[in-house]
């Protein structure tokens, strides 16, 4: 089996120039066939602005109105991934831009409102690998914007750590796949105060004592949830990192386990 | 050999949610493979100004500056292909939206300084098919954007015309290859003022004879030496129609011949 290494990386990294050269300098270094999924809420906020249009956030999650949806689509879909494109390829990866839409990867629905009415928002329903597969194995390189369809025409604003444990797990039985989320802590933390505490590996068991005692924060339970979900859906690898990390996977970072 | 269509349209009818709708239904129509290329010059000169970017045209032509590059990239690459994409999906075709920055498939330089500095405009300097003759082959339907890159890791605002000439030429040897190109009226016209005198077959020889006489407008005569010099290249068939004529592509507006 081939390994694939699927990375994704918020907004901060992919924004700024020198992070992002030093991002896809490591991330062009990894062997195997790799995907790239990238946040973006950082430029989005600021386009908003500079259109009047409000950003409205609920536990994290942006409301995405018909006018922040057009500013996701311009922002994730646009500027942000091609420019990561047009940077993978001065590295010498053959990088194709995508979002859910695209090939009709990944489908969609628009979130039901309960609670709260998140607007665009999308919850994934499924994965297609078919096409996603044939160009990971011409050795091009997906880069993929946190934006699904409801295939009746409708994009739709989509967590990016959802979308890249889906596309993991969908791509399990074809590849040997790793999953590694980047984020800005050198990993899962005992003592959020102390950076030094990284977790080498994480068990479910002591990930869900590390939550009932909030020694590990709101913020990282659904990132967390959504790798053990991968891991029990044949991912082989989960690893949660600091994107400076990327040179070092084997030895960096906390390493999910279902034992 | 399989059939191939490119279709160029202006932005004009892609910006349009209703114009939009029926080009897509009779583009969806088209047998064999085919590939649709856009503008989107209007939305861009919107977004531009609500970003407080000003619009610069010389010749007809965009100046773009590093603040024009954004909004192009948010625009073109963004807003507008990701909604083509989208709405493709919903009319049963499986599109992938592409700037020549993906899978690399148009490099160009960036535009000389001579009497005007256009900016970051590219000129064509190549194109890859592989990937994308792959693609075609399993039935996607690429949707391409008016950009392209340097491989150094910069986007090009670029010439949709010239793109999809550029792409028809480099897929046909591999396909049997029609470029069209959609406008405003129903066809090259020999009487400006009327849409009735629509030239149902137009050689090199009149062209340059109408060229002459200013018949063929200014506006025209670049889009014209596109089309025949893809014809002298090896594509099979060049037409220039109105879009709401795509249903009709056989019976309907100006045809290119050599001869």
């Amino acid at each position: 089996m081939q390994k694939l290494t699927v990375v994704k990386v918020g907004g901060k990294i992919v924004e700024d120039a020198e992070s992002l050269n030093k991002l896809l300098s490591d991330f062009s270094k990894i062997e195997g066939q790799k995907i790239l999924v990238h946040g973006g809420g950082k430029t989005a906020t600021t386009i908003a602005e500079k259109l009047g249009v409000k950003t409205e956030m609920v536990n994290g999650r942006r409301i995405t109105n018909a006018e922040m949806l057009d500013v996701a689509m311009m922002v994730y879909g646009g500027l942000i991934n091609k420019n990561i494109v047009a940077k993978c390829q001065a590295f010498g990866l053959n990088a194709i831009g995508l979002t859910g839409a695209d090939l009709n990867i990944i489908k969609a629905v628009k979130r039901p409102v309960k609670d709260i009415d998140y607007g665009f928002a999308g919850d994934v329903v499924s994965v297609q690998t078919e096409h996603l597969s044939l160009l990971l194995k011409h050795d091009a390189v997906p880069v993929i914007a946190p934006l699904t369809h409801n295939g009746e025409g409708l994009i739709l604003n989509t967590n990016a750590d959802t979308m890249a444990a889906e596309i993991s797990k969908a791509l399990a039985p074809e590849f040997e796949c790793s999953l590694v989320y980047c984020f800005e802590k050198p990993g899962v933390l005992s003592n959020p105060d102390d950076d030094n505490s990284v977790i080498g590996r994480l068990s479910h068991e002591s990930f869900k004592r590390y939550q009932e005692d909030e020694t590990i924060n709101a913020g990282m339970i659904p990132k967390l949830d959504n790798g053990f979900d991968a891991l029990r859906s044949g991912v082989s690898e989960v690893v949660i990192t600091n994107s400076s990390s990327l040179a070092q996977l084997n030895d960096l970072g906390t390493r999910l386990t279902l034992d």
